[in-house]
């Protein structure tokens, strides 16, 4: 059987995760798929810190020694932020390597042109992660839009902010203490500004728009409101009247063609098909022509949804790549 | 521009928003399939009664006709119940078709047959419209399951009798007024007993369990229970304790690796994630074991949402097909 040999770079919540599947379901991905995985290096920062046991010998903190591993043909991004992200993926993808990535940040600036990059050299690129976590909101969209036109995207797009407004409601907790808890079950990063503000849900909606409307919004014209301006007693008050609160990113084209949308705190009633999206869950609901309203619902963070939807992409490219025709 | 001759079989609502919808994106799918789609035969049982202008010419009475025609490649199967059609799709198979079908009755109990002969002729079934109308429950689970297990799966399956127990909850109408008013929409069938008594529901279970555990249940284990059952005041009393009737179909693998399953009338709170989807909407739920709790949520009947995942299945077997690589 022959071996495809990858790389992950990043090693933390998702990087991990996509280590243990790709170890606990070998035997049935080599058997679906007619490859055989191999991690070939870890790329991170300090190489001397065993994150997993028996990995220490596949850790590098050089790209150089990751673009120097023989028949390197799949890499796994995990990393935050738009560089040094970018810059690897770009020279991987020169390299003639598949990249599969969750990088919101790098994607939604950057993703169109490392797309083109792809295309050039022959290679894909899986970005399914940087969405909605294990919510398969990217594939879905793709299909449908073969033969739909998107009108409208709407939905929860930070599992961190709905499991802090979650929090609240039930357990009366402050927004600091239940920002603490996501921290803690690693829904949240370190820095928690992202989240909060909206920015990562903003990066979110802008790659739905590239790839829903061919194009993005100037970003200077989206207001990003967080949820910081919305107090426990707020919270306290909306749900003595059955009502809740949600952070919404939305975007639409108008029939001028222009593109509006805005990221912003929305109280919503038990009506609303938002109300019972409840925890670390992230939503998105778009509106087509043809099918007409669509929503998908799921885990939008954490180590697992998030890694699976990684493999699912790797396993994809594998069945395409070696000519295989299946139903996805 | 090569072109590939499609047949339909079957010209009621769904088979007439295929030629619609075909008609209408005639353009953009060639630009994104690089082939023209011709609709070179409509196969029905009366073909003296022209039901959308200019198709008399294609129309015909016999099978035969259909497999007479020269270099045909794909079939649209939009007829109703096991037979003629497997003997017709068979047939086609066996003809090198691609058959894209949305007959559950017949997929249910002939599927993994029909599939396993398209597979030795080197033709693919696409079958997304045989379960929840536009919903593209198909397509998610077979990505999902390249790397999950599924452990259950829930959902509302069939559109009339969600459409009629909401009518009736918020109309205050009776049974059979709100019956009439799905059959005029289209959403149910001239003869309303599969839809009513759960069998409909329950042949999209049985697909659903053979894509998502490989197996079906012994058909005759499984309850299956009507919405007949619910009456009006029942529906009534229910709304004025804040909840709602859900025609809930559902399948699970146990621990010792039995399926269990059943179609009944469930009442769900506010709480419940089946609790906002009203009218002709159908949802499904997966619970898996690395991604969690996936849901879809859309309309679950309809012309044009069947018709578009049809075209959307079409659309996904000629980019395979022509060996083109794109993300799905």
């Amino acid at each position: 059987m022959a071996t495809v040999k990858a790389a992950i770079l990043g090693f933390g919540t998702v990087g991990q995760g996509i280590y243990h599947i790709l170890k606990e379901r070998k035997l049935e991905l080599q058997e679906k798929l007619g490859v055989e995985l191999e991690v070939a290096k870890i790329l991170v920062t300090d190489a001397s810190k065993e994150r997993v046991p028996n990995t220490l010998h596949l850790m590098t903190e050089s790209i150089e020694d990751v673009l120097a591993e023989p028949g390197l043909q799949v890499v796994f991004e995990a990393i935050v932020n738009e560089e040094p992200a970018f810059s690897y993926l770009k020279r991987l993808v020169e390299h003639k390597c598949h990249v599969i990535t969750a990088n919101k940040v790098m994607f939604a600036k950057r993703g169109q042109e490392l797309e083109q990059l792809a295309k050039e050299h022959g290679v894909r690129v899986g970005y399914e992660a940087s969405v909605a976590g294990g919510v398969p909101v990217i594939k879905t969209l793709k299909n449908v839009l073969l033969v739909n036109n998107a009108q409208r995207i709407q939905g929860i797009l930070n599992g961190t902010t709905n499991y802090i407004f979650t929090k609240m409601r039930i357990e009366n907790v402050s927004f600091e203490d239940a920002l603490r808890e996501a921290q803690q079950l690693g829904y949240a990063e370190a820095d928690p500004f992202n989240d909060v503000s909206g920015q990562d849900a903003f990066k979110k909606l802008m790659i739905l728009s590239s790839l829903a409307f061919g194009e993005q919004p100037n970003w200077s014209e989206i207001d990003v409101i967080g949820i910081d301006t919305i107090s426990l007693s707020d919270v306290e008050t909306a749900n003595a009247q059955g009502l809740r609160y949600r952070h919404v990113a939305e975007i639409e084209r108008l029939a001028d063609g222009k593109l509006v949308g805005k990221v912003a705190p929305l109280l919503v009633n038990q009506e609303h098909p938002l109300y019972p999206i409840d925890d670390v869950y992230n939503a998105v609901t778009v509106d087509t022509d043809y099918i007409g309203t669509l929503t998908l619902v799921g885990p939008g963070a954490g180590m697992y949804p998030t890694a699976s939807v990684m493999v699912e992409d790797y396993a994809e490219i594998m069945l395409r790549g070696a000519g295989q025709a299946v139903w996805i």
